[in-house]
């Protein structure tokens, strides 16, 4: 990796990452849940707040906080990650935050089914796209901008999408999105607007600065690229051991040493972890935990390995039903999205 | 600032710092407030879980949580900040946690009060110290650890010092030192132990890694130097406008501006807090907020600016009734320890 500069020191402080060893938890604690804000976390007053939903529907809405509470209540557990998750690995750098392996977190959020709040308004025909917009605004790429996200109007339907107000039983706390936001299982975080304001039916694409910039695969700036859509299969394990402080090396006792970690993919289910303990020259299958928190969220798996003394490099990869599976080698792209290569964790046996 | 390593940026990507918009919260929402962990959060099982308070006493105890529940229970609002604030504005660079200015959270903490439990063991003759460690493990400085502080028996039974299993109304997150921490008002935040496991009281002064190595300013690597205590004069303000994404440089209209901030010192109360509109070259006092937190949470404070057209660098700056002020320039030790330098943001009025 390259060395990094003030700037992206600035953005890794401000956006958590989760720390490892919290893949241990089913559902992440909030505070260790992963957080990517572009520009500030609004400061909003709940009094004078509502949902505005409006464009190509019958009837437009103008929903309270109040309002959204007192309709039905789903409920959906998602782990969510960044598509810029693993940039700091890719070569030649790529400017933007450093995420390392952990932008990731799993939560249960509670809230409202957007399908059914779309029926009530009534999206009319022509309708192809759901603009969501938030309140938080910045300068990025020379443009000033409300954040803003849009998805076709079709997947949005077929999803398990929620506008969400709580999360993990608590009101959505500020840097989650409070009081409301889009959560969309299976695609990554940039889709998942928080500080809702408005949600707009369009007869056309929405063209703004996160859909035809930002969150684009292209391998030149010049060339449009293709738009970033569902979570790329990946999976992390917890570092054995104990770490040394400033390395993060692992240090560990000789002998059997039960690895763990998770395993997530957007497109499909997961269907094989593998874990290597000579840094990707040789694997051997994990066993797969059961599948209790459902599609959407991460699955565990566990790997028991007889550690001898000497020095390893642990690496783990994930494969999903699509047959996708994680690169031994980070793949580079102009923005370093979606690099999902195999973690590696280097321990040291005593 | 020198480039950081990725080794440093590991470090950023696990200790979590405090979006600097997040200092109009008077209390810190969870999950905003900074997060120092030296090793892992560990995996303390609640039901074998218990303290241990040992050593020069009459009557040792040995508490589970639902005991210490049990027992009077005492509330602290305090501002937390770690002694490594400030890190990464130090030259020449000094390799560690890379902190900026955001390593600081206030919250409400409640618990038992360590003095009440110290009476009730009975602290003996000649104890001079009471050491916390915690069951958090690793190697530092090339020792195997688990964290561990020290203070002066007599230090700490005058302090409001808190046997914490409780923040802003909510049981311990695991990352705040769930089930049991210590927190001490106005010191610097190594001193609050998290994940406590024993309290031992002490005829001789505590000698381990997080004593007599960290946490000491040094000018060089072979003097003792001083300990670190209580927490130096400093004010923040919320960075006003809007941000641009990658540079956080902050934007905004021409016109009055309310500027706002936060100021704290554990050595003494703040009494002044001072905004400078072009990088420090003149200052102008502004307007202390009603001290409604208490001694030790952060004073917030507030200045109007009448923002002419052109870039600004904003800065302000506390003074404590020792008299003890913010520098301008921050001061080296090979830690990088207590760089309580004015902050510098830069606007942009257009």
């Amino acid at each position: 990796m390259s060395q990094i500069s003030l700037e992206e020191l600035q953005l890794a402080a401000r956006n958590h990452a989760l720390p490892l060893e919290a893949l241990r938890f089913d559902i992440t604690p909030i505070g260790l849940h992963y957080l990517l804000v572009h520009y500030d976390i609004p400061d909003i007053d709940l009094d004078a707040w509502t949902l505005e939903v409006d464009g190509l529907v019958e009837c437009p809405l103008s929903l309270s906080l109040d309002d959204l509470r007192a309709r039905p209540a789903v409920e959906v557990t998602m782990t969510m990650e960044c598509a810029g998750n693993g940039r700091s690995y890719v070569e030649p750098h790529v400017v933007s935050q450093p995420w390392l392996y952990e932008a990731v977190g799993t939560a249960t959020w509670r809230g409202v089914a957007v399908g059914g709040l779309l029926d009530e308004a009534g999206v009319r025909d022509g309708a192809i796209e759901a603009l969501f917009v938030g309140l938080d605004r910045g300068v990025e790429g020379g443009e000033e901008q409300a954040y803003a996200r849009s998805l076709p109007v079709e997947e949005l339907l077929a999803s398990d999408a929620v506008l969400a107000y709580e999360i993990n039983g608590v009101p959505l706390p500020p840097q989650h999105g409070h009081p409301l936001r889009l959560v969309v299982p299976g695609w990554y975080g940039m889709t998942s607007v928080k500080w809702l304001e408005r949600i707009e039916l369009r007869a056309e694409p929405f063209d703004g600065y996160q859909m035809r910039h930002s969150y684009r695969v292209r391998m030149d700036e010049d060339e449009p690229g293709e738009p970033i859509t569902t979570i790329a299969p990946r999976s992390l394990m917890v570092p054995p051991g104990i770490p040394e402080f400033s390395t993060r090396e692992r240090v560990l006792e000789p002998g059997r040493c039960e690895l763990s970690g998770r395993a997530w993919s957007g497109a499909a289910e997961i269907v094989a972890v593998e874990v290597s303990t000579d840094g990707g020259a040789s694997w051997a299958h994990a066993e797969l935990g059961e599948d209790r928190l459902g599609r959407w969220a991460w699955r565990s798996w566990s790997f028991s390995w007889d550690a001898e003394p000497g020095e390893h490099e642990l690496c783990c990869r994930a494969r999903d039903a699509t047959g996708a599976e994680q690169p031994l080698r980070p793949p580079w792209n102009v923005g370093g999205y979606k690099n999902n290569a195999v973690q590696r964790v280097r321990v040291i046996v005593r």
